[in-house]
């Protein structure tokens, strides 16, 4: 997984159906350890984040592992909010 | 997922069975907030995007559940088109 | 999908069973719109493509799908020939 | 597989459900062979890994082949302690 | 799928158990027709190559299918050993 910030949202009216009523946030990837800039993509949120948390992305199939629909075409979703980090 | 700006469009006489009828646009990655140029691909489109749209794209394994037939040979495909965004 | 042209090939004789009758094609991703330099891979050839043709790759799980035997451990497929693009 | 060093851990009280329990370790992807610097990402312990140590990790789909429910959304796992290399 | 060079081997003892039994190599992607340096990474073998061979490497969950047990947690396998090239 990757340690992200939560930077805003994106809307898409015409979309796929099976993605309607899901949370499109756009997130920046972060590094925990240094001040590095990644670029920006958009994760569906399953946790409730909100804009300026840190947050858990999870990439991939094993995004999809996070909806009650697995066959949900997602490869990016939120699946944890930060509380605190130590390294 | 990622945001692209779609570009233009590719075509292939001959290829493998399972995606006749599909429709192969070229799009090239975009980040809402930053100007960044990125790479061009091919991504199938399922929401009738047009070129100069700003789409959202799904990749790997998870483009596959787009489809109808989740068994077609593609890794990318257009699964929205971004009305707005606010970061 | 990336956008490749087909450079040369690679052959082994001891490899893993289910690759016996593939055809390993050496590939350099491009981009259609940009002189861009990528690095070369290899894709096995589902259509037919000869050196010097420009075709479209699936890479990941996916390519797998371009197989009857999709148990096969292959990760990057042709499976198109490109005949023209407009952007 | 990659290479990493366990170098912090991080924690979510709010998380996708079956993500509880699982220890979240703050990992450096490392190259046996150079001294290249890598971005840290967040990968689960399988293993008992503590924090300092060398270790093997794998990522995507297969990450949730580590678990006994396959179902869960990770794609980043300690599968192994390094005890030695040779190259 | 990539062509590597295989640089070295890492052992653990302490790993998850359907892991026992395997061969981790290390390996250097390699590009057939420059002489770009890649990060290593390591990768099993399936075919019992040594070290100094270039071999395929097939990476991501098209490498389980390599094994008797798809659902081993292993995302780089090394499929053949390289006899020779053309481009």
């Amino acid at each position: 997984m990757i340690t992200c910030k939560v930077i805003g949202n994106v809307w898409a009216t015409r979309k796929e159906k099976s993605l309607n009523g899901l949370k499109f946030m756009i997130v920046r990837r972060t590094d925990l350890t240094t001040d590095k800039e990644f670029d920006s993509f958009v994760a569906v949120d399953c946790v409730g984040a909100g804009i300026g948390e840190e947050v858990l992305v999870t990439l991939g199939s094993s995004a999809r592992e996070a909806f009650s629909n697995p066959n949900t075409p997602v490869d990016a979703v939120i699946v944890g909010i930060i509380d605190g980090s130590e390294s």
